[in-house]
């Protein structure tokens, strides 16, 4: 009998931004975590305590590598959705008090911020120029006339890519408002470029999975002496911060995943902006049309417009060769025809059809980021008779 | 040169009920969906999507197994924690509202409402018997002067391992308040007795944890058209219900733990219904002071009182011969001289540091049991000179 013969494509991932693949290090230890150390870190025994006290130690090792105070306060969440909801619900703002942020930011940012008008507080969102970067002279009008009460701020935008000094920024706010709170979501910096909470940061969300890690596991860092009412609350955990049975082993696995990521972090950076480079140069030369708005931007996103041709198109013809790349962020869901983010970043409407967001992560190589530049603009080429 | 051999004791662990260790199946699951289904459930292409479905068919595993319709809906969060409150807030109660609740209840169920008091909310413990059941008489009481928004209910409770008929109780609330929202924590039942959200149950929490899964993942029923506003927001998952990346690993797990756990729920339920009643035997043969005050209990929780012993120095005893029991409630914390738990299950103050939760889980069997029974009333021998 004939046997038909499948011919398997090797999978090339490049959507890292929305969630990478785990380190083998970490699947190892969470094997081992869940077989071993499965006790409640609250109960009374000794398993129980064992855990607990390991938690605090790693409480430690993570204030440590954003370059905290051993006394500032890290809490672990379910996610960093979590973390940013937790920060700007908990910071009990009242009527009159003014919220900066960006539009462009995450899901998890600007809606719970823009729930914040229905208590008569005022939000600001900050004007950004075509290349995603801010309009400082916009930041800076708007600090001449207003208090600010809190901002919050992506070192890295999910979508474009754009990083941003917020060091320079939150010290800038803070010489004005010298009381506001600020808040960095670093979700696609922490473990892929530099970040350090320095003097001027409050509190910060930083998450596992797009690092290495499991999805289930972020962080929050509260800067000593801040006070956050907590989203939910219970037995007390984590000195009442956030209830809910503390997780050793997802615990484990992100300490596991960070210090990985964060080994020759700066080596690591500069290969893989090489091969961001690299993939950018080829798109730039076969696409003539292809669009790259944004300027400073983090080595592992390359985000891009190819007008006239619809993304879902390109998605599903790479997905057929067993390649997978982003559009708008995971958290915006499905691919619409309008995309608040993008009409943020001052992408025009026509275009929001037609973005397409290629990330990478610890794991991409040379090897993998040939293949996918060839099969890209083979991809390419097998569709841009559809160009209009 | 001479060699110490160390003789490790087996390790017993009767502290089911803070948290169990996870069934082989299930750490080995989690070890190929972490290295194989990584994507994120929210990515648009087929990686996210094949995902997507999958938990959208999970979630109807779990209606079914609760005898849900379904088309009413499941919610996955990270803690049976973050699901009470989610219901307890989300409800968007109003001041002159009226909750019942008990006292004796989890403090994931205790806290979030007492906080209601804020808005003005009137909340009223329901009274318990010394059995630890409810007083009746007392609840027909409150049912004939008050219209009731919510209730929240224990199918088993936490500490004394007191089963509830739910389902009873709910039919008698509906009668005098039609619009009551009937809420069931049933983290203690669920995989382990009967659950059933019947016709009067609006909502009800589970979890992975105490059932053989990982920490991390629970789950919330919510009857159809119910609107419960979330916790937090951000990018839209779970129909908006409940933002942050959909964790597909952790929801696979908490499904294998579940469908394990329930098959031939009845037969396990009257194995381990037999160990319990093995060890309280010998407890009341042998220990004359013990006091079990609670009826009509969980086969899989053994409270009870031995006076003029702190329970902690029972507790250091046991753990040195690697034997792991539980005294207040994980989440209750450190062994503290008044326990709120306990007084609301009508415990007087002088008993509170005298408590004793022994927890079986589904992997408890004969063998362990006995020696668990021998090393307790031999560490019970040791220590009885210290009995004031």
């Amino acid at each position: 009998m004939y046997k038909l013969q499948t011919m398997l494509k090797p999978v090339l991932y490049f959507d890292h931004a929305a969630t990478t693949c785990l380190y083998p290090e970490v699947i190892n230890l969470l094997g081992e975590d869940f077989t071993h150390h499965f006790a409640n870190p609250s109960s009374s025994h000794r398993l129980g305590h064992d855990l607990s006290q390991k938690i605090t130690s790693i409480k430690s090792i993570f204030l440590n590598t954003i370059n905290a105070n051993i006394e500032d306060n890290f809490y672990f969440t379910s996610s960093a959705t979590e973390s940013n909801n937790t920060i700007i619900n908990g910071l009990n703002l009242v009527s009159g008090d003014v919220v900066l942020y960006s539009k462009a930011d995450h899901p998890s940012v600007v809606f719970p911020i823009e729930n914040l008008k229905e208590k008569n507080i005022e939000v600001i969102s900050l004007r950004l120029l075509k290349s995603g970067q801010f309009d400082h002279s916009f930041l800076e009008d708007i600090l001449s006339k207003k208090n600010i009460s809190m901002v919050v701020l992506s070192q890295v935008n999910h979508q474009s890519g754009n990083m941003y000094d917020v060091k320079k920024i939150a010290e800038l706010i803070k010489k004005s408002s010298p009381k506001a709170h600020v808040h960095i979501d670093a979700v696609q910096a922490y473990g892929k470029i530099k970040t350090d909470v320095s003097k001027q940061i409050d509190s910060m969300s930083i998450t596992a999975h797009k690092i290495g890690g499991p999805k289930g596991i972020a962080g929050l860092y509260l800067k000593k002496n801040h006070q956050i009412k907590p989203l939910f609350v219970g037995g007390g955990q984590q000195s009442g911060f956030r209830a809910g049975t503390e997780n050793y082993p997802l615990v484990n696995a992100f300490r596991e995943a960070a210090q990985i990521s964060l080994l020759n972090l700066s080596e690591k950076c500069l290969v893989i902006e090489g091969l961001k480079r690299n993939i950018e140069e080829h798109i730039k030369k076969n696409i003539s049309q292809a669009m790259f708005p944004f300027t400073e931007t983090s080595p592992y996103i390359l985000t891009f417009i190819i007008p006239g041709i619809s993304t879902d198109i390109i998605l599903r013809h790479l997905e057929m060769k067993n390649i997978f790349i982003g559009t708008t962020s995971a958290c915006s869901g499905r691919i619409k025809a309008f995309n608040p983010t993008l009409a943020a970043l001052d992408i025009p409407e026509k275009f929001h059809k037609n973005i397409l967001r290629i990330s990478l992560g610890s794991s991409t190589n040379q090897h993998d980021t040939s293949l996918f530049i060839n099969e890209f603009l083979s991809t390419w080429k097998e569709l841009s008779y559809l160009i209009k």
